[in-house]
């Protein structure tokens, strides 16, 4: 019999009733009813329960042990009573009469317990990791994380690609992120520094005329602390394809992480249809890059009801060039108290407010039949007549309200104008039986605010939310409003993972300062190539993109600019002259003048994936060794004072902090 | 059709003719044969043969191309002439007759060719890594390393192992080798350090409970240039697993690793046979920890010959503690000309010398028959007589020679003594015909000679090299030595791979100052445990393993020692206080104390596995993007200076040279 197991504790079933084994593992539990005492032995594949009794050889040292300490037992597998039987256990109608034990591991006074799922802060379990990471969700989703790199690259593989690694210590990749650096001893005064992606290594990789690479690439930025990303390392799936375009990218990646999400989320379908947003687009439907399609609200542009309309603010504002005023659909938010919570989220969020419009029934609703007969009586009236008795013919004796006698009053107009057009707009608006609602609607009248209903296609119970400014100033907003407002009302679907490209990103942007800068990568080819360039640089789109789910950006990726003129002149637009890019990018901009082939690719962050596919947002969840958010690593010491004889060797000193 | 290719470069054979195809590529080479022009036009996949005559509209443009410009070209596959057929090539019997070209990326003037594998050197080869690596053997080293890659991974999970990613900006985690820092910018002055090896977290891993963990792990050594070894970052396949002994590592490895060589190198088999040898027998018998086997060579230990012998200089040294006199059989090395050659080298290698016997035929050899017959001739001589006259009846009428002289002496002393044993034995030397050679034989005396040629079971033509002292000053000599001798010798094997696992190292070591340190890996299991703690440390084997194959160190490996006390006794002995391990392993002397599970494991050398399959023994030939042995980058430029703002975002100043 093997020294430490002659099975798992997954393994044991009736087949082995009668058997003698040995199973080492952790202590789980144990509990002691009366004389007869259970232990829960877990190892990585499963629990089995062991007993014993006093007539056990085993019982005397069996009571000295503790939760999490490592046992060996050895004992005979015995079939459970049948009202003992746990059917969610694969061992579940076996136990184990122990007869011997031996303490492989003590363990001292858990500073937090592995059974159960209790929360514990967060400093604790990165300090005692290990324990943490017994824990079953834990494992789990570590579980998770190394099936899902390893079918990210059998995927791959399957694809035709090929993994190289690329160097990590090296010089300076920049991808909009601080480096990290590393001081060489060699070469002292001198330094390395991480990649933050093999971005330049893959594309040289293409130029070296290898065809389609990935990797599953250790990425290294020295990011500013925040909730959902790694301060230090992180791992990307880094793809590269030569002779292609971006849809060539697109149909290599869609089947693989469609198969991905379908392989470890077959609970949660995967809409195939993953639709092409343009960037712009997407800022102004989903006032995000990363729309989550869950949601089915999209945002659409109203400033035309606005401008010159009886609300000042948005009709002054859009006198201002560059502003408009887009509206968030929001079916089914018609009341005042959810129209109030999302004005002050917009608060909140750093906006002066939101304005809104919602639509509620009006008392007196009628049959079409009554409708009929009541329009009747009113073209039967005089037009002068309108004014003073309409509304009353139609709501009877309901009081006369200020919205409704505006509305006939109108109405009174277009009859007498013999605007026809107008007039069965009135009438059907009338007839609707719906008011709109809100300080808005009274502000720019009902005819705007019937526009905006009919263009937004909304009704009874519905309402709508209002931005104004430049778009820059308020998109982030607005989309943030908007998850709030599908959420909070239930439209946003639930169990299911929503794909989309977002593409012909902006080439260029203006900075605050006035100057043109990239608006994302700069080794992205500009769609239109050199002639493109030399027109205004804020009207040149790159084939560039990113994949959108759920909200998240999962993947981002460009077809790259592989002639060096064109590479220099795109630079140049940006202020960075020949030289600079040669200093920068002197390996890459080199190779390409020795027979590059078109090529591009893209990057998926393997945490973000897993996070969406454990279905948690802290991605320290799904990290093995996080560091916390401080970037320090509480298990092993790190960051942490070097001797005096590294500096040394390294030629460096640490200046005084008021240095 | 596709905007690039409709077919790779390998992917067009006589099926296609007819066909109006495109194909993309690189200009491999261009040949004009009088108005016909013909380009090998290249890709990842393979060549196709481009052809183009003067009636074909592309004729203009194609005469513009040069060598390694990307072009894209459309036109009609046709069939090659019979004659004209390259069966070498898969599209060797179809060519494509070229109706137009595009030119996707010229190619300046090249500083290194990539058709032909003209030998450049390696300065230029790396600066221009991306013309280096279209050459074909660098290609085929890349693709091979790649597949290695992807065969490990598939045969760790075959064999139940998962793969977690570990920390690489973390805490120091020595190695035995300098770490390479990474200084903090969140916390200025103190300093990350990229991993030796995920030795710690591959240990955590264990406590935290997962059975079976494997990664290709990149791992970092800043150490000083060597031919065969990375000066920054390497890979290794690192492997733990839980409730283990050494036999069960060994158990998962081989299948793995020789299942990888028969699959890449089908055509050199592999001996299943996996002998265990002990680190001293390894030392003994190869003089090397890292035998090659292949090499029938086998040292032994010849001290008793030596002792009280005529040579001076070996019984001298015999009297010394600690020393001993070895062997090297040399068979076939039976030749002055080759002893004298062994003998430089060994001084080459730093040594005084290398002792030798050779053994050479005498010229009166005998029948059996005939031996009998002089024997009897000399039977019938006085004893005293035996001196003068009993040589020339064996040797009739040759001269007496000083050995022959010497060994008849001897048989007329046995003879009158009435020593049987020591008659019989000098007969049969007499019969034998064989007669050593050398300085030694003659100072030691023939009864001595022959006594080591006996034990080393040599004879006629074979040599013997000897080699005396303290066996740790002269064992690497006689390690190399031996593997010199089987080449020169042809006795080395060719095109096979021998595996040994090199077992029971010694845990300690007295360092040249006398104190106790550890020989290895520090954290192995003593042999024995705690028990054997208490006794001589030099005494101590480590559960600690290391596979060699055709003289490289493969793999490297131990059972851990997971108990805390063992671990803080075996550092006490090496001299670390309690302290000292808190602080150097923190992380993991605390997991330990929580209930820690017996484990163990082995990391192996990708790029030593690679470079024995692409049967190179220069490490840059397997690495995509090497450093130089400088440690720099020349084609990235790395390391390079860091900016002001870097440094003061580090808190760090560069000291002058001279400080």
């Amino acid at each position: 019999m093997h020294a430490y197991r002659s099975h798992t504790c997954a393994a044991l079933n009736t087949a082995h009733v009668g058997d003698t084994i040995r199973l080492s593992g952790w202590v789980h539990r144990v509990r002691d009813h009366g004389g007869v005492l259970f232990i829960d032995l877990r190892d990585h594949y499963g629990i089995t329960q062991i007993i014993a009794d006093s007539d056990s050889p085993a019982f005397a040292d069996i009571e000295k042990v503790r939760a999490e300490w490592v046992i060996q037992v050895e004992g005979r597998v015995k079939a459970r009573d049948a009202a003992l039987i746990n059917p969610k256990l694969p061992t579940g109608e076996i136990e184990v009469y122990a007869t011997g034990i031996t303490v492989l591991g003590e363990a001292a006074e858990l500073p937090m317990p592995v059974f159960g799922e209790t929360e514990y802060p967060e400093e604790t379990r990165l300090t005692y990791r290990f324990l943490d990471l017994r824990r079953d969700g834990m494992h789990r989703n570590m579980m998770l994380r190394s099936n899902v790199v390893r079918s990210l690259r059998n995927r791959m593989w399957d694809m035709g690609f090929n993994e190289f690694q690329t160097p990590i210590i090296t010089a300076s990749s920049p991808e909009g992120a601080r480096d990290f650096l590393v001081p060489s001893r060699l070469h002292p005064g001198k330094f390395y520094a991480l990649p933050q992606a093999p971005q330049q290594f893959k594309q040289l990789i293409m130029v070296a005329g290898f065809d389609r690479y990935f990797q599953i690439a250790p990425c290294f930025r020295d990011e500013d602390p925040r909730a959902d990303r790694s301060p230090t390392d992180f791992y990307q799936l880094d793809i590269e394809m030569s002779f292609v375009e971006q849809e060539d990218v697109f149909a290599v990646v869609q089947p693989v992480i469609q198969g991905l999400f379908q392989e470890f989320a077959p609970e949660k379908p995967v809409d195939a249809n993953w639709p092409r947003i343009a960037y712009r687009d997407s800022l102004l439907w989903y006032g995000s890059d990363k729309p989550d399609l869950r949601n089915p609200i999209k945002m659409q542009v109203v400033s035309d009801h606005f401008a010159g309309s009886g609300f000042a603010v948005f009709a002054k504002l859009l006198e201002q060039e560059g502003t408009q005023i887009r509206a968030i659909p929001a079916p089914k938010g018609g009341s005042r108290k959810f129209c109030d919570r999302m004005n002050a989220f917009a608060q909140q969020q750093g906006l002066p407010g939101m304005g809104y419009i919602f639509w509620r029934e009006v008392g007196a609703k009628v049959t079409s039949e009554e409708a009929k007969r009541r329009f009747a009586e009113l073209d039967a009236l005089e037009p002068n007549h309108y004014k003073d008795v309409a509304w009353q013919i139609w709501f009877q004796d309901s009081p006369k309200i200020g919205y409704w006698g505006e509305v006939f009053d109108a109405l009174a107009e277009a009859v007498q104008a013999g605007d026809l057009q107008r007039e069965r707009t009135l009438r059907s608006m009338i007839a609707s039986g719906v008011e709109p609602s809100g300080p808005l609607a009274k502000n720019i009248g009902p005819e705007r605010t019937e526009a905006i209903r009919q263009q937004l296609g909304l009704g009874l119970g519905d309402a709508a939310f209002f931005l104004g400014g430049k778009p820059e100033a308020f998109e982030s907003v607005a989309g943030r409003a908007r998850n709030v407002i599908g959420e909070e009302l239930g439209l946003t679907e639930k169990d299911t993972f929503r794909f989309a490209w977002i593409v012909d990103f902006p080439m260029y942007e203006k900075t605050d300062d006035g100057k043109i800068d990239f608006s994302h990568n700069p080794f992205s080819m500009p769609q239109g190539g050199m002639d493109a360039l030399n027109g205004d640089p804020l009207n040149v789109y790159a084939y560039q993109y990113d994949l959108a789910c759920n909200g998240y950006e999962l993947l981002s990726g460009g077809i790259r600019n592989h002639k060096p003129e064109i590479m220099f002149k795109a630079f140049e637009l940006a202020g960075y002259p020949n030289s600079e890019v040669e200093k920068r990018f002197g390996g890459m901009v080199k190779a390409f003048k020795y027979g590059a082939p078109p090529h591009g690719g893209c990057a998926a962050g393997i945490d973000r994936i897993v996070m969406l596919l454990a279905d948690t947002t802290n991605i320290r969840e799904v990290i093995m060794f996080p560091m916390n958010q401080r970037a320090e690593d509480l298990l092993m010491n790190a960051p942490s004072d070097p001797t005096n004889d590294q500096l040394r060797e390294l030629r460096l000193r640490v200046l005084p902090k008021d240095a």
